[in-house]
């Protein structure tokens, strides 16, 4: 993470109180935020590879939700490619964190929710 | 849960795609509804304890939630009162398997975004 100090303020601004399941939906409470995690979780790394998901994702909030998730300390970004500029996305440790809040909510969506088990996650990345 | 058929049509009509997570977010996905369900899961039953949150839910997004919930089968409503009609409301069994989502949230939380540890969630009800 290159900037814990101001992630923790962005996630203290945004703060609706202390509860830790509040403290987390500030974080990740919308429709979309945690398919972009899942999408960085199984591999994918580029804008044009997370915006072709099933759901289908509007460009807009993919760009809204990676440029917070990056403010938020979540997603880490890189550029590849001086000319043109380009940047590719990968989950911190903080988003790597967040495999138990998946995994769980996979198994309540297969149980209530009409969700298909899905293909196994790949590893978490070492280091 | 009084509608399981009508349920299940309720969420097969929200859901964008069949991965688990993206249908269990097409019920969840936003920054209320977990914090009902929290609030149901420590034992409140009626409007306005749950209107009653160190959140401070809006009133009309309380009602809208529990409405959508209760037509998802996670929720169900019991007149208590005849005069003046008083409804209360509590998970149904769909509702209490989302125990280990909360738990998730609140590792992350409590790890990642500045959560207090709260005391420990009142057992599980029996039936």
């Amino acid at each position: 993470m290159k900037k814990p100090a101001k992630a923790r303020a962005a996630t203290a601004a945004l703060r609706r109180s202390r509860c830790p399941v509040s403290c987390t939906l500030d974080v990740l409470g919308d429709r979309w935020t945690l398919l972009v995690v899942r999408d960085l979780m199984r591999g994918k790394r580029r804008f044009a590879e997370l915006a072709d998901s099933p759901e289908r994702i509007p460009t807009n909030i993919l760009a809204d939700r990676l440029k917070r998730l990056v403010g938020l300390g979540v997603v880490q970004s890189r550029q590849y490619s001086d000319h043109p500029p380009r940047v590719e996305y990968q989950l911190t440790a903080k988003g790597e964190d967040l495999r138990p809040v998946l995994g769980t909510m996979v198994d309540w969506g297969i149980k209530h929710a009409g969700g298909r088990v899905p293909p196994p996650l790949p590893p978490r990345p070492e280091g």
